[in-house]
């Protein structure tokens, strides 16, 4: 059982087709369940895909295109008639007030819950969130408007000591935390023990990253460097680069060069063009750059 | 072919489930396409079952719970991505102006047409479009907050003059329009030559209703009386009449018992509680009232 599982809920882009909803993804992360992005019948997707609402535990907006927020409201509006009553976060450029704003107005006494929106830094990198064991982050992409991608990773876990060998040192309870993390134990006599003999490594921290709506941007790949899971949109195919250009998007090619800069374990591309019925060209020209891509599709589930 | 034409686009409720979507309905009529409520998730639908978003006529909004509305921002922003120019008219209560300005003026020049926002009359009934061969009107349901019906009616044809009989009579082309309208002939010589001989009936007209969401309320019989199609909520089963009572809406028995009071020649329930997975209950029920009826599916088509 693992317990970092992203699930597509949508992989299309701003029209939608009967093949791809508007973007969202399940983050599920040490029993906790995060929304990236939620666009129009995302709650409809959670359902197909039997997501447990009573679970989420915020959401996270990229930016504020349509495509990325018109299924807020009815989010919001069936997480209330399901009855939540602890808080939502939802990180988001602060414009999101003004839209969001008059419909939670308009909801009034009807939302059972409350609502924090944490406004997002555009220029920086920023932590989110973080518990001992997760931390979110996000960093600036480069789109037409204000835009983040976000970083989702587990925090390395402490080494695991080697009971027999704890034992047949002697070593004082009081030492075990340090041990834990990476100390050497010295013995009465002044023998150093070296760490490496007294433990064995913790399980290694993993990380995804998610980099949705952006221009070819290799500015971004220090914050995602080495993540085991790289989603980066991919607009449109090779042909279309100059429309991608223009719209601040990328192609595939693109998205797989940045998945090589930044040594990702794989790729996955999505937030397709509504022109591409068939995505085998998408694949195909990202995969003659970076061969560990796959592509993004509604219901799909990634374990790290 | 027929001219009158009604797809189901959702026959869920407030709380949508895997297998229906909030409410909508496209009325094809005369080569105009109008559209009934807009959830959640709407525009997918059309999508799904091929309805030509270029042909879209004008919305009319029953009232303003979010599962009737929050389809719209997606809708509108699909329509000015597909480069729509002509005037969109949504009829709906007047603080829809309060939720959807926001959107708009977010949007700004990105909306390629003008949306009119008609307000709809929460207390007496209302002609809202009518052209030479259809008329559509609305009138008040009995719910939570202002809601209105809607009433779609093909006008009454003239009649068709029978050609060998105008012969005959030698009958001046200058009196064939009130003929066709219903006139009778006199003779030069006096003699009165009666309608029905020099003419047969037009194409009788045909009327469909749509009744959602509402308690019961018998005081709509004489707006919809005769319907060829009544559309009414039946949210509930009998076993939950109380909190139909409560909630100000129907039982599918009392959706058929106003389908019996207005002599409508069929009658297509739908709005189900997402408490209902099996609709034979609901159906069952309808059926012992009224047994003209049938259930609302997502893609049903009703032909008149």
């Amino acid at each position: 059982m693992t317990n970092f599982r992203i699930t597509i809920l949508g992989s299309g882009s701003a029209m939608p087709t009967t093949l791809h909803n508007p973007p969202s993804q399940l983050i599920e992360l040490n029993n906790k369940l995060f929304m990236i992005d939620c666009g129009e019948g995302t709650q409809l997707q959670m359902r197909k895909f039997k997501a447990r609402m009573s679970k989420l535990h915020s959401v996270f907006i990229s930016h504020l295109h349509g495509d990325h927020i018109f299924g807020l409201p009815g989010l919001l509006s069936t997480l209330s008639l399901l009855g939540r009553t602890s808080d939502l976060n939802i990180y988001a450029h602060k414009e999101i007030d003004f839209l969001i704003n008059p419909f939670l107005t308009y909801m009034g006494k009807h939302i059972t819950f409350k609502i924090n929106v944490i406004p997002l830094n555009p220029e920086s990198e920023e932590i989110l969130f973080e518990n001992q064991s997760i931390k979110i982050s996000s960093f600036p992409l480069k789109h037409r408007i204000d835009t983040n991608g976000f970083l989702f990773e587990e925090k390395k876990s402490a080494s695991h000591i080697i009971r027999d060998m704890i034992d047949y040192h002697n070593i004082p309870f009081n030492l075990i935390h340090g041990i834990k993390r990476g100390e050497d134990y010295i013995t009465p006599d002044g023998e150093v023990i070296k760490n490496e003999l007294l433990t064995i490594p913790g399980t290694p921290s993993k990380k995804y990253a998610y980099c949705s709506d952006t221009a070819y941007a290799p500015e971004i790949v220090h914050y995602i460097k080495k993540a085991d899971l790289l989603y980066h949109e991919a607009t449109f195919a090779e042909s279309e680069s100059k429309r991608a250009e223009e719209t601040y998007h990328s192609t595939a090619g693109q998205a797989a060069q940045i998945a090589k800069l930044a040594e990702v374990k794989k790729l996955v591309i999505g937030h397709y063009s509504s022109r591409y019925y068939e995505l085998g060209v998408l694949l195909k020209e990202a995969i003659l750059i970076f061969p560990e891509t796959e592509l993004a599709s509604e219901g799909k589930i990634f374990e790290l």
